[in-house]
């Protein structure tokens, strides 16, 4: 067992203190540990595993839809960042800088990358010459850094994994069409895969991408009631063509500039994952992304081990045949119960015991990591079995996400209201807002809360702005977020 | 088309510049683009799928063999560098130097990591406390950074792509062991899915990786005779393992350092790829690697377009149905002959033609693209037809790759005799050596060429050194390397 390890005897109970408990099963299940590189962290094999899974999913999808992956540089020159306002005036707080090379000062300085519109609105206005070069569909897998001042394991990091969609098309509404078409692609992911419902909306204008003429995204809801970016969506307009240059001759031969737009979800969503469906006892996976499924525990005394140990493999053999991640843990050196606690802290969604009166029956025990249920199962169908109570799984971490988040989604009228909720209870408030920027910071200063997003539905279109009382412009939803 | 493809008119022939050749052919079958950052190419998705595929096999049997994928910082402090004496003078020349980020100078500065011995030398230490933590067995898939002087699309970027392994072990043998295996991993997969022919040994001590106290590669042949290494795999001993203090407590208590392992490859083996199997019409993709395995072209008159559009894509399902990575090009605005060549030139391995004649007679032509073969094959049996031709493809790529290392490899007494053959025509020679740092020294200087490695299998003994006559220590492959 290593040092680290030694460290985490217990998890600390959420309602003592949630951020304690999340560092506590981060670190017990192995999912990552601190770097010597400050806001960085390493992804340890069952944190990475998490994101393998997530990208195998995401990137099916991707292609789905026509994309395919390319891969820019890691560096952009200084200058790529004067080029668009916005954009330079969002992200250089946040740049590191490569100033020297190979022992020679360099000329430019060089950028990490934080995002990559800049290095690819260069490449694209070399590709894009006409009509007929477009759209231009590509994605790019890669690390970016972002100088983060206050970090957390997987949600804020300097250095974090992403995807990071750029495309190019001929039309506005061609680029909106895509634009809508990849959240959405999103939301069914993480609702879906990732069993994290969310609320889909356009941010406002003082959150959008920096850059960007509309920013839509999928917020989800922590187990303490703050709010997480899941996803978003940038549709740029002509921004980023103007600034790289990115022009076409259009079906009359006109030059035209593209319409651009990007895309991304990142290593974050591990952390939401472990936010939205852990809980005192540890992780708690949705099968789909879970790395393993199904742990099998051989039990009962040592005279019948050989026996109960051989035919758990056999079951093994015809679950892994099926297609369930599966795993056997015959160690003799742990006991039942220390392995029981181990999976549930680690996640593992259902758990298969088999002992020596359950081989007798032609049985053995199926125990749900979320609801605790135990099924006794004939052998002969355990296939259909694991399968069911996989599936029943997913829908029902899903489901209580789902009551946890509409037991927390509360209406207010005015920023009273909300700093007393917010004190009360964290959670997602709806609110109208009358669409000034004013407005929305004095929200921020006096309540803690930044708009999420304005929710493509919504239960209640509010009429009046919750500060200044004006009429509402649009209907949004507050939180503290990470 | 772009501005790019356009100015790539033909194919300079390889006999007549073969540098040339390569740059018009990686341009022409749109694999990369230059990028504005010094020697750092873009990946186009063409080029960047042969990745993708390449990835998706070595991962397959990294796992296979109980290995697992994780994530370490980009990032590598300063002071990580000076631990391990040998390390720090191989590197340090090539390393970029991030010194500020948001808006501060860094007390330390921080490399842009070039491999990751170090900083995941410095984990291990944490992570390793007892035998029972033994062996760790973990990859990585990165972006790394060495700053070159002279580049060359795929074979040597500033930044490329690549998986490195990370092993420590119980003992020298165990490492040991890890270190040939995943040698052997590389040798099956360059040779039986890239269809490469190598050359297995060991380097020489100056050629080792710096820190390493073996060092062994695959040495594969261009067609221009020179080599290129296409994946390494070094014994470490404990040396890293003393400089990071990686240190376990054995079966008897004690405590010992533990002895480690790294393995990589890179995306320079696309360009390895395309030298070893290219011709002067273009690529030439052994099947287990190709993007597209088939690309099917319906001809004939415009009359009977609609039927043969429609009959090939019933065949297109069949193929895409069996798994077989295909395509079709329907297009009416090119003609066939202009098709042809296009796919030739993007080293499709085979064609697939269907005229208004051959649906009569429910045939349907194949065409090889390494052999120009054509076979007129029946529909019904089109799956088993078309691969067993992409198995034909797939061997005789290797064997022609392989014959034209026979031809190339030959066996040298004297120096004298070396350099008069690497000024005829460049290939591999074997050569007795005595042993010592200064006649490899001269090799290089006076034949430009460099110890590939000492080959585990020869056809020969070399009895004495090709410099200065002494008796030969080891029988060691020269040539000119990428």
């Amino acid at each position: 067992m290593s040092k680290d390890k030694q460290f985490v005897k217990e998890i600390t109970p959420q309602a003592e203190d949630f951020s304690r408990w999340y560092i506590d099963v981060i670190k017990k299940a192995d999912l990552m540990d601190y770097s010597p590189v400050r806001g960085c962290i390493v992804f340890k094999p069952d944190g990475y595993e998490l994101w393998e899974l997530c990208q195998r999913e995401l990137d099916a999808r991707f292609k789905e839809t026509g994309h395919r992956n390319a891969y820019f540089p890691l560096f952009i020159p200084e200058s790529f960042f004067q080029k668009e306002k916005e954009h330079v005036e969002g992200f250089n707080p946040e740049l590191p800088w490569v100033t020297e090379a190979a022992g020679e000062q360099l000329e430019e300085r060089l950028a990490i990358r934080p995002t990559s519109e800049t290095m690819i609105g260069h490449m694209y206005a070399k590709w894009i010459q006409s009509y007929r070069d477009l759209p231009v569909l590509i994605n790019q897998w890669a690390n970016v850094v972002r100088w983060e001042k206050r970090t957390l394991p997987f949600l804020r990091t300097s250095e974090f994994l992403w995807q990071e969609g750029h495309t190019a098309h001929e039309t506005e509404e061609e680029a909106r069409k895509e634009t809508l078409q990849m959240l959405e692609i999103y939301r069914d992911f993480v609702e879906n895969f990732l069993a994290i419902p969310v609320i889909v909306g356009q941010k406002t204008p003082s959150e959008k991408f920096a850059g960007a003429k509309d920013t839509y995204s999928i917020e989800a809801m922590m187990k303490d009631g703050r709010a997480v970016q899941a996803g978003t969506s940038h549709y740029m307009g002509t921004n980023f063509a103007e600034a790289f240059d990115i022009k076409y001759l259009d079906r009359d031969n006109q030059l035209q500039h593209a319409f651009t737009t990007s895309w991304g979800v990142s290593t974050r969503l591990i952390g939401a994952l472990i936010m939205v469906h852990g809980d005192d006892r540890g992780l708690n996976l949705p099968p789909k992304v879970a790395p393993t499924q199904v742990v099998m525990i051989p039990i009962g005394p040592a005279k019948t081990r050989d026996q109960v140990v051989a035919r758990t493999d056999e079951l093994f053999a015809e679950l892994k045949q099926a297609g369930i991640r599966v795993k056997v843990d015959d160690r003799s050196d742990q006991s039942p119960g220390w392995k029981f606690n181990e999976y549930e802290m680690r996640g593992v969604p259902v758990r298969l015991e088999l002992g020596p009166r359950d081989m007798e029956k032609g049985q053995c025990v199926l125990v749900s990591r979320v609801t605790g249920e135990k099924r006794m199962v004939q052998q002969d169908q355990l296939v259909e079995e694991v399968q069911k109570l996989l599936d029943e799984t997913q829908q029902e971490l899903y489901e209580r996400a789902k009551q946890f988040m509409a037991d927390r989604f509360r209406s207010v009228d005015e920023l009273d209201e909300l700093k007393a909720a917010m004190e009360e209870e964290r959670g997602f408030f709806l609110a109208g807002w009358c669409g000034s920027a004013s407005c929305e910071h004095q929200v921020k200063e006096e309540a803690g809360a930044t708009s999420r997003n304005i929710p493509f539905e919504v239960t209640e279109h509010k009429s009046k702005c919750l500060v200044c009382g004006e009429n509402a412009q649009h209907t949004v939803v507050f939180a503290k977020a990470y």
